[in-house]
């Protein structure tokens, strides 16, 4: 089989997104020239926000190209190098993602080093989704110790990271997540409170589980998670808004029963994602690394096998099949 | 007639109030004991923000009390003085409105000085008003010369000051109001666009007014004003809400189609009462001192005469029938 093969993305969805979007095409590769390196992907990160790149309008990162081959994060090993930063053999981790081979300037990939920790990690505690936890929870959110955090998505690799570092810094953490086997992994993790979001309904469930009120919500979803959240913000309750995966594929738009609670309370609610960060990295690399090292912060992931599983694998961000880290295995 | 009358709540209206919930009682008063005052009214405040204290829930003022009289903003001659602190003649500011006359201990009320401003003004621009403008805009918001703001309401109160302000800071104003008297009025404070938000579709309109997006929005009615805002909003955009007037008297709850821009626009919001800003009062009163003086900063009156009138003054409020601030003179 060739190894030049990629998904490429053939039709934009107007709602939930369809396996007839993608097509895994063989469109070769550019030659390896000077300053190149060819690599060997291992490794594919699947994330919700790539849904957010297979609209055509403008959002925090470009659209994905009609026609063009999908990105997205990848770990993978360099099996020809000409450049002299690269030697055959090394990891790296990069955006050329959706395929098996990539052929990159060398400005485009960069080298891991070696920490001991499995390489996957890159992609999840190390890379995008734990970063998305480190920064909304401590910059974002300004979570303090003995703060009261809530955050939804609790099972999903940046909400299980949320839960694992307010934990690490003294919070007090009420975490969502649907469904008995999540539940038990949250719960597993070290939240001090767990709510089944398919059990009933999520206001009444929040006041019970927080009745003093929460200090921070760490938003994955928006919708009634995000309105609940409203009902039970203390005074100077801050949100970071991470994602809101109930809304990415369209539908009716989301009502809040208690935003109003916004003016008594004081909320501050504000939107981010990892890359505004990166100035800061040094300080992400410090804590987290310490912490997956000494096994404050696990992982888990969602493994399925070849490139010809990965858009099921996306599709199914959306009905919640995975715990932890969704990723596909080359 | 009796001097001692005061409006008292008498029922909890579930949506939109009633001439009913309120009835004019002659209750008497305390007796003037030492280091209290007597004062007579003559500026009685009329704001939205009362709806909320109406309700029997915990909200960011206390709730006003069944068979108790309603309080507000007012600005009265003391009458009679058992304290030092005060001399008969004096005008002061003080919460005991929606009632002619009221004995209050010399704490509770305010010796207002000189300015040679109309006394109404400390009600209006100089008092909970246009503070509540001043510090929303420029603390909350953080708005700064060279942004574009937008703000809702604008011919009310509150409203009219923000655009005011923004114009005396160097910025560009989007004001929108109902009706074309209330738009003319907004375009001669200075604004550099008006939306009759009564006249199509918010969304379409703000993209016209402001091609290259917003990066400030002064919320003072929620719903579809702040979806606009949301589809608006430029890269760190910062939403001051103060109000939410769709939503006071209860109804469907808002929904938002806009609102994942949160994070792709990095949008923050901040809820903020006035009182929030009590510390830095001083530098309100320096610069709205010098606007209001200069005539930077103009006022208008919607100006309803007699206690008898202070009930239905108030209901008004809520299908928008003022013009800058609302006020009752006895």
């Amino acid at each position: 089989m060739s190894s030049t093969r990629a998904w490429h993305l053939v039709s934009r969805p107007a709602g939930v997104p369809r396996a007839s979007d993608f097509e895994l095409r063989d469109s070769g590769l550019p030659e390896l020239q000077e300053g190149m390196v060819r690599i060997r992907n291992r490794w594919l990160s699947v994330d919700p926000y790539m849904r957010s790149r297979m609209n055509d309008v403008k959002s925090y990162v470009p659209s994905f190209q009609l026609g063009e081959p999908m990105e997205g994060g990848a770990v993978g090993t360099v099996i020809e190098s000409r450049s002299p930063l690269f030697a055959e053999g090394d990891t790296v981790l990069h955006m050329a993602g959706w395929r098996e081979e990539a052929v990159l300037t060398a400005d485009k990939a960069n080298k891991l080093p070696n920490l001991g920790v499995p390489d996957e990690q890159w992609l999840g505690n190390l890379g995008l989704t734990g970063g998305t936890a480190y920064f909304g929870l401590l910059r974002v959110a300004e979570a303090k110790e003995g703060d009261t955090v809530f955050v939804s998505a609790a099972a999903g690799a940046v909400g299980s990271a949320v839960v694992q570092i307010a934990k690490a810094r003294g919070m007090t953490v009420i975490g969502s997540a649907g469904g008995e086997e999540k539940c038990a992994w949250v719960r597993e993790l070290g939240a001090d409170q767990v709510i089944d979001y398919k059990s009933g309904p999520l206001v009444k469930a929040l006041q019970a589980a927080a009745p003093k009120g929460i200090d921070v919500y760490f938003d994955n979803v928006g919708g009634d998670h995000l309105d609940a959240a409203f009902a039970s913000a203390r005074g100077n309750a801050r949100f970071a808004i991470c994602g809101m995966i109930d809304n990415y594929n369209g539908g009716e738009p989301p009502a809040f029963r208690y935003i109003m609670r916004i003016i008594a309370a004081r909320i501050m609610l504000k939107g981010f994602i990892y890359t505004d960060f990166m100035g800061e990295i040094g300080d992400f690399y410090r804590d987290m690394g310490g912490w997956v090292a000494s096994g404050k912060v696990k992982s888990r992931e969602t493994v399925r096998d070849g490139l010809e599983a990965m858009p099921q694998a996306f599709l199914d961000l959306f009905r919640g099949a995975n715990i932890g880290k969704m990723l596909v295995k080359l």
